[in-house]
Parts: C-alpha cells; structure tokens; sequence
C-alpha cells in the first residue's frame, strides 16, 4: 500500500537509438533530436532527448514497478526544466504526496534528477488510481 | 505569429508495432499494451496506446508544425480521459489560450479526440516558448 511521503527511485538512461526510434514513431523528427552536427550548433551542443521519451519513465514506473500494474494513469503535469542528453545518468524520483483510501487516488510529486549535477530536469505531479496498493 | 483564438489540427493514428516499439523504448512492457489475449480479459478489451505515447502527438505537433522548428517546450498537463486505441482515427486539437508577446510564450489548450466518437480522450495545457513566432 503506498503511504504519504514514501518516495521510490530509479536510475535511467537513454541512447541515441533510443531517440532515433522514438522520432520514428512519434514523428517528430525535430533535428535538434537527431543530428548531431545540426545540434552542435544550438546552444544545448548535443542532441537533445524528446520531453515525452524522457519523461516516459515515470510512466514506465507508475505502470512497471510503483504502483505497478493496475495502475489507472489519471494525469500527468510536466515542467521541462532542462534538456536531456543521450547516455547520462538520471534518476525519476516519485513521492507520494497525498492518498485517498476511498477514492484508491493517489498524487504523486515526479521529478527527474540529473545523476551527475544532482539538479531536476523534469519536474511534476501525477495522478494515478489503483485499487488494491492505493 | 501564433494568435488568441487560433485553432490547428492534425489526424494520427498509431499500429499496435508503434506501440510495441514504445514498450521496449520506454521499458513500459505492461501486458495491457501488447498482449491482445491479456488485454481481452479486461475492461478495455484490446491492447491500449501507452498515454505517453498518444500525448506524444502533441510534443510532435508543437516541435515541427505548430509552432513548429524554435519551439521551447516549457510545460505539459495531460488529463488521460479515455483509453486510446491501435488503428484508430484521432484528432489533436491546439487552441492558443494565452500569448505574452513579452516574454514570446503562449499558453495553449491541448486536446486529442476520438474521431468517430467525437469524444475528447485526453486533455490538458501546454506552455511554450518562440523567439519568432510568439
């Protein structure tokens, strides 16, 4: 049963095959996410993961691993506070903010953590149902 | 220049392989989005679209059409209102709420429709920055 302030961790990366794929199929072939020489020459150096390839491992989390599977996706904010680059360390940090047993609703507090600056990429809440651990 | 009240949508539809990608890109392998025997035993009946990969419309559409190539992703809500379906006809419906010419930002309604139903099936707000086109 999940309980108020209990927080799970999970460490993460993604290469560019990753990102290459991800453009595929979601269509956003956006250079910045693909070409290295165009990216060179944007402020961010390198290539740039998409927000939503990133930002898929707290929905790989709340689905996978915490609560895990039955777990009803309600709603997702998401703040991009900084980009974020293929094969670096991060780390999605999920709290739990606030539960309701009647309800089986759940808020969650889900940021990612760059791993080796220790500062939030991503930032957010989620809202998830789940009738037995919530 | 990115108006008020101005409106852009785009048709998609995503195949159980885009979904099937998904599951090994994000590491969400949960059997509710690709196993179609599992799936049958529950309420939904058929595999769902994992909802990071539907909203990803909405990212794909902000970064290469509307406002296109520039675009600053800032923020992302998304309310998953109804579970979204493989081979199914949708719509993503872009609606600029708010614009501070100021700070080149705008505020836009995000929504995805079911276009047989007409019924919405996620919906939310997006925040995002344009040197030009904001």
């Amino acid at each position: 049963m999940l309980q108020e302030g209990q927080t799970y961790e999970q460490s993460f990366s993604f290469s560019q095959s990753d990102v290459d794929t991800f453009a595929q199929i979601s269509g956003d072939k956006n250079p910045i996410h693909i070409d290295a020489e165009y990216a060179a020459n944007t402020p961010y150096k390198r290539p740039i993961i998409h927000g939503f390839l990133g930002g898929s491992i707290i929905s790989k989390i709340l689905g996978m691993d915490f609560p895990g599977e039955g777990t009803v996706y309600l709603k997702q904010e998401m703040s991009f506070r900084k980009p974020m680059f293929v094969d670096t360390p991060y780390k999605a940090v999920i709290t739990v903010e606030e539960v309701s047993r009647t309800r089986h609703i759940a808020t969650l507090k889900t940021a990612i953590v760059n791993e080796e600056t220790g500062k939030p990429v991503l930032t957010g809440k989620a809202q998830v149902m789940h009738a037995e651990k919530i």
